[in-house]
């Protein structure tokens, strides 16, 4: 690698480090059990949604991302469960990357119930995600990936 | 039932028959199965998210609804699935009151993919819904539930 | 189509309406909602799973047909939800078939809480699927579907 | 607490550390999405399932226990996602306890895609739970609660 593509590639990565994206969504009914609140698997369709939304913030239009075969597989995750929420409430979800790999990126997603008063912290969670295209089956390097869309 | 409640009743039906509401929301991944497409079960959440903010119109919050113990349980449905829509597209739902009954409403709610240029139908339901009170499980007639929210 | 092959049609068709199918599950937690019952969609995934069941009856391997790209969209449903499940049901699905079209099949789907002494009647479905080759979105005719796979 | 208790707690520690569970289901069309696999979040019902069929092997009625008011939370989550799976898979599920604390309990949870020849490793999770009446919203002492339903 030539020294100004990896000062590009850094330049990528500091980008992603420097953005704090929030996403609100509201609970349906489906998301509780009858425990009467959020099933802890639907935390992780809030974090696929928390990560479209940043991707949307760098990138429009990921339903065109997604017809052109790209995919964002889950490799791992942490999740914490602190407070429950329940149907109708508001869900703010914070987004921040703390990892760029060669191949993954790991965001750090925290869910708040976010009242006029008020956050309360749900869940902690770290994602680790990778970027592949799904006809190839091919990772796609992360800073490759954000420098196309960005 | 004297002739001015029968007319306040009535005044409610017309009400509740002359209300267009539109929802928007955007297809997750997790809606998708392998087909690639919205799977036949999730267009069902998208008539809860619809039914909701048929009745935010009317009453801005519905979680407080549910705190009081109201829920909306489904008693009959009839889907014709028309096209398909896939993740990250955008579905505009479309609801109507076809028949207020005594103790159920009836909603007919049209599922479109909305772009720019035009709209393509997804989707027609019917949905009969009651409406209950689930400390005591005790259905409530429609007609005063709304004339309580109005 | 000559006399040959529409007796042996008239045979498919009599064998797939004298088939009942029944499957057995058990009802997750997050099959519930804060109505502590089955939420009305997911009875969408049971319907999949007793239609499953059923071409099992037929062909051990469905896992099988779909690596051959072989996908059954629903085209129509009608559901009458008439007692509700908790978690930790055990639910009975009858499947029937009602209809064979040219290119869609239509079942009577019966749900059943599934108790030692008696069996409450839970939910009734009329399912209209189709039979697609994914690859070439193009639907395949029922009879030439099954033929196949007996 | 006397000698006596402690000797019994420990009996019932030792106990839930010794069980392997083993719970095998199928993979559903609506557990995978546009990827054509399993999407992230269905391994928590799995891990839902496998912990039911857990506890059934020290008490065959779950339904009874939540009958009773008894909820199992989840506490915290850590799941590597290492191999795919598809529709039509047969899933295993290997549970086993590695911590039980005070009102917690730790379990780890590998679940495997199970062919004739050979299982592949599909996902490794750690799964902290709680056991909770949901009635008074108390968390129930982990011995305690197995020591009342072995």
């Amino acid at each position: 690698m030539t020294a100004a593509n990896e000062e590009n590639e850094q330049k990528i990565i500091d980008k992603l480090l420097g953005i704090d994206d929030f996403h609100e969504l509201t609970v349906r009914v489906d998301d509780t059990d009858l425990m009467q609140v959020v099933h802890a698997n639907k935390y992780l369709n809030y974090f696929d949604d928390g990560f479209i939304s940043f991707t949307s913030k760098l990138n429009k239009d990921c339903g065109a991302l997604h017809k052109q075969g790209i995919v964002f597989p889950v490799r791992k995750i942490e999740v914490e469960y602190i407070n429950s929420a329940t149907f109708g409430d508001n869900i703010l979800i914070h987004t921040r990357v703390i990892k760029v790999g060669n191949t993954s990126i790991t965001l750090a997603m925290n869910c708040y119930k976010n009242t006029k008063s008020k956050d309360t912290l749900l869940v902690k969670g770290i994602i680790v995600r990778l970027i592949m295209n799904i006809n190839g089956k091919k990772l796609i390097k992360i800073t490759d990936f954000f420098s196309n869309i960005i």
